[in-house]
């Protein structure tokens, strides 16, 4: 077994710019793909195939530009209020409106505002008089004044929007040659993998998966104006991959691309695939996700195996397809708009791999700050939630705390800007305060790092944060938070503002099987414990319990293994990791598990006076309060919401 | 005629945020689009409905994050290289890939790398040695590590992108509630406006136009999440107008849209229409393009008349019914990012009204120089050619020059570092560049801008342009651009680039039916000249021979109306607004028009040495040599390409 795999391990991992350059210069790409005349009502989200000319001018004749009256400048020469010109109608002038070809021998137009109807001649027809002399062209629009038959509308390879759509027209362009839509193969492979299709119909067993990588990659590429083909999953089986691959080169895709099975494991066929059928241009990208990145080709086809997990195949898509892809159409790809951030902590990453890390984003004071997400290539959240990625360079161990970096953005900056930054205790409400948040006023939002309740403090006292989630029990007094502030955030003004009354106790699987009634229960041989991190609120209350009760923690099997939020503990519960895990009554309950409860305690936001007063922050107080929230939360169990809102202690 | 006329004039112009303000606030619009289940495929573009909360947690269960072996950590602890653990497969692990699922008992992964085989047991079984020991759930994904079920994987209001898909996914969310698409009925009016369809039948007629609005306004309004239908024109009368309009509304579309039709003239009928169907909320806004938007309601629906020229319908509809549409999906919607930019000149703008100024960007140096381009309201190329908008507030003149202001980015930041600002004389040549040179390298690209060739080396006196185009005959040595270049520029070092030699001369309609033969038929009573630009190098030349000649400027017929390029010059020939014009050969023959030769002229490209070495100039040099250039450029006609791209002089 272990030999048989020797051969797979990526002999030669290539840097991303080095990666990228082999295999984009290994196609003859441009103008590779075949034109195709579309009408220019089916020309939104095209690319034009060459530079489109203007075949009739804009406008097309001398229109007017104000409802008034056309005629011949002339006429009005040394026109004075006490001498005005007077002039009558089908003779010297004619009524026009806005956008009515000039008559004949007309030059300029009058504004209706400036004519002075004068009765009707001998003949009925009207006699007006003008005050002024009228000036040649004036309100006139010239012909070919904003396009001259003949000039250039659109380069090639421009990329056809709304206004696009407008500016053919106008230039007589009624049909028009775009590229063909470059046409893409998806092939997801593993034999855990179900379609969306199957699933609906039969569910998914244990081990299995519902393959949505593929889903991800088309909508990618569609966006990037695309059609593309999801294969049904293939299952991990060299000849099935190989003929696949094969029969879809031979189909005349323009990429194809193999997801999974690219990593160097027992099922990585792709690799040797593309081998048999064509060349290996690549294998390993010093990225990190994205590194089991396949490159190759098959005659004149590029061929991609794309890592299995969902980020890692994201960042191999956008890092080698989709400039690929933009090069086919001969469009720009431009990156994204990029902004200064500070990560929140250190941002340790491996020396030689090009980090991709994702990062929510917010501004507090001067500073954007960064709170990364989860680092690992299977979240798919992470890329959800992330309003950025912060790259760290292969050649560094990572970036320095408050060190600024660049952050390619996900969002428009003004979200940005309206984000409210919660670092500190995990709570599950403050899902619901982000979302109620921006339902409220779509401006504002809020983002929320869980580094627990002492970490909050922290932050604040560093300027990360707008705010702090924070239940930090006094063991001396019995009081929340309070004693806390005083000692961390000494000469910071700030308000304490309740958020809920909340109810801790042990989470233990549906029907409690272990028999966990209490503390003491922990100490058992046969219970596993899932703590919480150090530092967190939770943490704390429990060896403070510990405390009074004269429990070793030592004895407590599982208490090194640390979860970052309630959720997390709860579902260490229900898969069966732990036999119990301290937690909120609202975990257990989303999850359907059991609960004992140990304490009631104080949920409070910790706001710095110098935010307090802002929009958003007086939105969200006003959220707090608010019927909506009261009514969510209280369907979530184990919460008080008696004091929400209310500020309990300022300093 | 003019008392009929008086009561359509804007009675109370409100202000932009007044006006959106009212229309906005007149609808309740949250939660009034009903929902509607797609499944996950059909999801991209589309916008939820409520928040969405993960179904199934993800991952589904404790899956191997390495190639290797799954075992209970346990069975290692205390391995070391001089004692290490021996496993025996199926008994103390199992070999397991990236993705499969723990089996039962297994708590941790250990690397295949650090797997050493060991022969097999009696039984056939393979034997391996691990010579340290494996931490619990090392290399394990932990069920619920993305997400746990419950949890929220998107708010309501979120717009869903490809990575959306994938969380929706792996949260077990298969089908979801998106917002249904708003409905909008667009409406050209206008007795001039053709169908494309009808264009595409029998052409177009003298005075008729083709009608495009509705595709601009179709596409922005899907861009958006909309579903739209495009109604054929409806000529300027009354009764039809309402009647289309009560049929829309009484069709439940979400919104409905008059084209044109909205201004104060005499075809204004739209305002009417609402106000007989239902209520004007406001007529007259006090922005530029865009004044006369009339926004109402017909029972609960938004009724909208649109001003009909392009940059107006594109500015009303941006301003008013984006929002209202992004209201009605409950999406949020973002400005456009924004950059501080520096006019090339002052803008003056109209005290009262907000103006939306279109403008070409680029960094020169330390500044993004803001080109403004055409103001009108009825170029649409100025949109398609906008790089930004700067807006000049209402309550304010315009800016001055060299003052930084705001500009809106139609275009991405890196697009931007990427323009050569050529600011200077006009030449044909100048766009063939431009697209030459985005195809050779997709980050590159030429922005001019026409002030005439004095006008372009004053703008790189200023630091305003990367290089200026220039062809200014020094009157006394004959000789082109060097006397300029050391009188204007002196202490600047900088080279003169050759571009072209072209021929410079009378153009006249086909067949020349005045005659013209030379300088001396400009005076004949009979024939009407169109000039240049003072400070434009033809301009210049005109004025050279006239004096030469010892004509007399004051004796030419339309000596006094100047256009800006060689083109709009052809077009006054060819629209019969002039007889006659100076220009260059390929302008004539761009427009068939007929050509009687003056000079041939040096066409040159001014470089200043600290712009000289850049990659984007040293690009356009490139192409300037390359034989694609020489072979456009040749069959335009009237250049001489002998000496493109040699340095002619350096300072």
């Amino acid at each position: 077994m272990t030999e048989q795999r020797q051969r797979h391990i990526y002999l030669e991992t290539k840097s991303l710019e080095e990666a990228r350059d082999l295999f984009l210069g290994a196609f003859d790409l441009a103008g590779r793909l075949a034109e195709e005349e579309v009408p220019v009502e089916a020309a939104l989200g095209r690319v034009t195939a060459g530079p489109v000319f203007a075949l009739d001018s804009s406008p097309r004749a001398h229109l007017a530009a104000m409802d008034g009256i056309a005629l011949k400048a002339e006429r009005t020469f040394g026109a004075r209020p006490d001498r005005p010109a007077a002039l009558i109608e089908g003779q010297d002038f004619q009524a026009v409106n806005t956008g009515q070809v000039l008559p004949e021998g007309a030059d300029a137009v009058v504004m209706i505002e400036q004519v002075v109807a004068a009765g009707q001649d001998e003949q009925g027809r009207a006699r007006i008089e003008l005050e002024g002399p009228a000036f040649p062209w004036q309100y006139v629009r010239k012909l070919g004044e904003d396009l001259v038959a003949t000039e250039l509308i659109l380069p090639a390879g421009s990329p056809i929007g709304p206004y696009e759509l407008g500016a053919l027209v106008a230039g007589g362009v009624y049909n028009l040659k775009v590229r063909k839509k470059p046409r893409v193969a998806l092939f997801p492979t593993g034999s855990e993998l179900v379609s969306l299709e199957q699933v609906r119909e039969r569910g998914l067993g244990r081990g299995e998966l519902a393959e949505f990588n593929s889903l991800i990659l088309a909508g990618l590429a569609e966006e990037l104006g695309c059609q593309t083909v999801r294969f049904p999953p293939l299952p991990d089986e060299f000849a099935r991959l190989k003929e696949a691959v094969g029969r879809a080169v031979a189909d005349g895709f323009d990429l194809v691309i193999v997801n999974a099975g690219s990593s160097a494991g027992e099922a990585d066929y792709t690799a040797e695939a593309i081998a048999d059928l064509g060349r290996v241009l690549v294998h390993g990208v010093a990225i990190m996700p994205g590194k089991p990145t396949v490159l190759g080709q098959v005659g004149q086809t590029p061929v991609m195996g794309i890592p299995g997990y969902p980020v890692s195949a994201v960042i191999s898509f956008e890092q080698f397809a989709a400039p690929l892809l933009a090069r086919l159409l001969g469009r720009p790809i431009w990156p994204r708009p990029r902004l200064q951030v500070k990560p929140l902590a250190a941002l340790p990453s491996k020396l030689g791999l090009e980090e991709f890390i994702r990062v929510k984003l917010g501004r507090v004071g001067q500073n954007v700050v960064a709170v990364p997400l989860h680092r690992g290539a299977g979240s798919i959240t992470s890329l959800t939630r992330a309003d950025g990625i912060i790259r760290v360079p292969a050649l560094t161990e990572g970036l320095e705390a408050g060190r600024e970096a660049p952050a390619e953005l996900l969002r428009p900056p003004d979200e940005i800007e309206g984000t409210i930054v919660a670092i500190g205790s995990h709570d599950n409400t403050l899902d619901i305060l982000g979302d109620l948040l921006r339902r409220r006023d779509a401006r504002f939002g809020l983002t929320s790092g869980h580094v627990g309740s002492l970490g909050g403090l922290k932050a604040l006292a560093r300027g990360q944060a707008h705010l702090a989630g924070s239940h930090l029990l006094d063991l001396e007094t019995g009081q929340y938070n309070v004693s806390y502030l005083r000692k961390l955030l000494a000469g910071i003004s700030l308000k304490l503002v309740r958020l809920v009354m909340r109810e801790q106790g042990f989470i233990v699987a549906a029907g409690n099987p272990k028999g966990v009634k209490g503390l003491e229960d922990l100490v058992r041989q046969e219970v596993v414990f899932i703590n919480r991190q150090a530092g967190s609120g939770t943490r704390v209350l429990l060896d403070y319990h510990l405390k009074q009760a004269g429990l070793d923690p030592g004895r407590i099997e599982g208490y090194g293994q640390e979860e970052y939020t309630h959720m997390t503990v709860a579902a260490a519960v229900l898969s069966g990791r732990a036999d119990v895990g301290l937690g909120i009554r609202a975990a257990a309950r989303a999850l359907k598990l059991d609960f004992i409860p140990l304490a009631e305690e104080a949920y409070e936001l910790v706001i710095p006076e110098e935010h307090f007063r802002s929009d958003k922050i007086q939105a969200l107080l006003e959220v707090i309060r608010g019927r909506e929230f009261r009514r969510i939360v209280e369907s979530l169990g184990g919460y008080g919401l008696e004091e929400s809102g209310r500020v309990v202690y300022e300093q």
